[in-house]
């Protein structure tokens, strides 16, 4: 569906049948955009046309912002109907999404099992595992054949958000194997799924677990789906695939938001309110400016190598850039690397040791040809020339120092974030510039005094 | 498999049977791990007790240092075997990572068939769909009956990536439809593929397409695997979402360096070399520190204006700093949206609107409580206390204007860099910074020079 013209064309020209016949051939992801790129009154129109088990996969692909103004012209019965055909996960995640007094609404609409239902999942804290789990999985029990197995998911499998991988209980709920549907094809219609199952090393999630965790360990050990247990270890819920896809790309917008100093949100940027926007934005550029103005404060106390020597003022923007560059290098490389749980807390020492020769090495290399450079550009200038060498020693030593210290700090400073419980993308580019900077002009200037006055 | 310690410990007090039972009840990912935590000559030893069907699912596991050094010490026997065991795309990889001697050596000891394959595709151009897809699937035809299916499944389907979604190709090999597991479970057993199979809308990827586009795919439909067509829509083979997952970490590791001014690198972190970490971040700090002189003769410009004033000095980090951080939220903010696919070069003009709201808003808050807070400072000095208020105004401002300056420039540049094809990411914090905060310090010392002195 490239063109979502010529449908609203068929809308207008009140084509109905024709549109509805274009409609049930296409993917729900693309009806979901059609009916978001439309006005509500034509999007309600679009939605009615749709066959009954094409509308929950639609409106579970819609924003929330859609699905609300949908709601709000739903009569009861289709709110009902959506309600029930959801999967439980896409419920939660509908209503949890909804302002409290239409979620209230949905929820009184749902038929009672459903309703509790959705209000046990809706307990589970944000980012846990049990919030983003569903309950409509396959559950087998160890003595059954891999026939009856069969006929067990021919009769219920149609509403399972997965069969791929199916569960396998004891009689208190408990999970004692997994078996893939490849499996179960594979193997002869008399085997016992008892036989077949995997029931070593099983890979589960626990309801509290973070859901980044969870997501670690599903892309780990390349699973379809993970099984969800309760502190018993009984089987509560599974998360598919598809949905641990979603947290992985949140988290990931999480962190590049946290790493450039905003506080996270994961509303699309079309449709966040500039207030909003800048709400996020400003809480942290408030921290940071006070901060810098500590580092202003180290120019106003150099005031008088300042004008005994006005040149240095040149110098601070390619020191603090540099600076701030290079501790923001080192911060993403470490911050990424973490969040790939490829450096753990308890890889400190390599990650210093790394970062320092890594700097020693960037240092050297940017201070050799900043001192060229600063002697080449002032050579010729009667006024510095007698003192050209120690000018382009302070600057080119200040850079090398200026280096080695960002890189150290970038490198440190998410890994003790991490240690504290916080979350090491805060440690980024920002805070780590502003650090790096204090130190830089302190150096710089202490080494002006001592050199050049 | 929490602690290798205990398996260490079995292999050096030679408990090979009991080790190699606790070995085949693990995962090939914790026993990837394992190897990669032990020195090469255990390595070895661990690989070899392995049951033939798991060397390969495990090898594939392994980090290209640690396959080479394995591939060292194999028998000819042993490489051939590996190869012929793993999937063609993992085997795929694993050369491709490969220094050429080795690589040379495997390919050579290859089985012709599959020397032939795995050369056709490493012919595909990095970051193509073609490079990364596997051609071990699951092909059906149209008039086969489900039982036909099932028995094809049966056959064949030990050796296929995925058997949960099944491909219909016709007789020159096209693509006709597509027929999940599911759908064929359900089925009776005399329905005819052709009746059953999805015909319409088949989302497929093209050999050439880049690899970042069809992870997006896949995602948007929530795809177990995507089919690869060439040019003629001849089935060529399929992607499955566990290398979608990679791709899709690879990609956002490599924007997360990018907007740092880093040389993308996808070797881990504490893999690589400070050399290499060196030279993939020196080259970005050297255009930004030449960059960053030429915001330094800006200051030098202005002397007279710094001589006369030498307070304006402190102002300079706090407006660099506040620069730089709003610029680098909103370009992260945009650069995320379009790596997203929520925002395209289309709207340029409504991220243009929003920034300009949202900088006006944040620009006004920080300005007022800097004007605030320049006034409290300095009341009590007598030498500034004539000019406190312009002062004040001077700095608020020049701030003001930054940040307006600062959103603009973040949010238009990645999305100019996407419209003439380069990579928004590097469009990131460091560039902008850079422009800001040329711009930023000309508006101040123009204000300055017209107000205070």
């Amino acid at each position: 569906m490239k063109d979502f013209k010529i449908y609203e064309e068929m809308l207008d020209t009140r084509q109905y049948n024709a549109l509805r016949s274009e409609l049930i051939e296409q993917n729900s992801a693309d009806i979901a955009q059609l009916i978001e790129s439309v006005k509500v009154d034509k999007a309600v129109l679009i939605f009615r046309m749709l066959p009954k088990d094409m509308e929950a996969e639609v409106f579970a692909e819609l924003p929330p912002d859609v699905q609300e103004s949908l709601i709000g012209i739903f009569s009861e019965t289709e709110i009902q109907s959506i309600v029930e055909e959801l999967f439980l996960d896409d419920a939660v995640d509908f209503i949890e999404e909804m302002p409290a007094g239409i979620a209230k609404k949905v929820l009184a609409t749902a038929k009672p099992e459903t309703r509790e239902e959705i209000n046990r999942l809706l307990k589970y804290p944000e980012d846990s595992a049990g919030s983003i789990m569903t309950v409509e999985y396959v559950d087998l029990k160890s003595e059954m054949t891999v026939r009856e197995a069969f006929s067990r998911i021919r009769r219920t499998g149609t509403d399972k958000e997965t069969i791929y991988t199916c569960y396998v209980t004891d009689s208190e709920r408990r999970l004692v194997g997994v078996v893939s549907a490849k499996r179960l094809m594979l193997a002869e219609r008399d085997e016992i799924i008892g036989d077949i199952m995997d029931d070593t090393n099983l890979i589960t999630a626990e309801t509290l677990e973070d859901r980044e965790l969870v997501a670690h360990k599903v892309n780990k050990y390349d699973l379809l789906s993970i099984p969800v247990v309760d502190m018993e270890n009984r089987l509560v819920g599974i998360i598919t695939i598809d949905d641990i896809a979603d947290v992985i790309e949140e988290e990931v917008t999480e962190d590049f938001q946290k790493m450039a100093a905003i506080l996270p949100s994961d509303k699309p940027y079309l449709k966040t309110h500039p207030v909003l926007l800048a709400k996020n934005r400003v809480v942290w550029l408030f921290v940071l400016m006070a901060a810098a103005m500590i580092t202003g404060g180290i120019i106003g106390k150099y005031e008088e190598a300042m004008l005994a020597l006005p040149l240095l003022g040149t110098f601070i923007p390619m020191l603090m850039d540099t600076g701030g560059n290079s501790g923001s290098q080192s911060a993403t490389m470490v911050i990424r690397g973490m969040a790939l749980m490829e450096i753990t807390p308890r890889d400190f020492f390599k990650v210093v040791w790394k970062e320092m020769r890594t700097g020693l090495l960037v240092g050297l290399g940017l201070s050799v040809v900043n001192f060229v450079r600063v002697w080449i550009t002032f050579r010729g200038h009667s006024e510095y020339s007698e003192d050209i060498i120690r000018i382009s020693a302070t600057v080119s030593f200040t850079l090398f120092f200026t280096v080695v210290v960002a890189n150290l700090v970038g490198g440190i400073l998410p890994i003790i974030a991490k240690k504290c419980k916080i979350d090491p993308a805060v440690m980024a580019a920002p805070l780590i510039t502003t650090i790096v900077d204090a130190l830089s002009l302190i150096v710089f200037f202490a080494l002006a005094t001592a050199l050049l006055l």
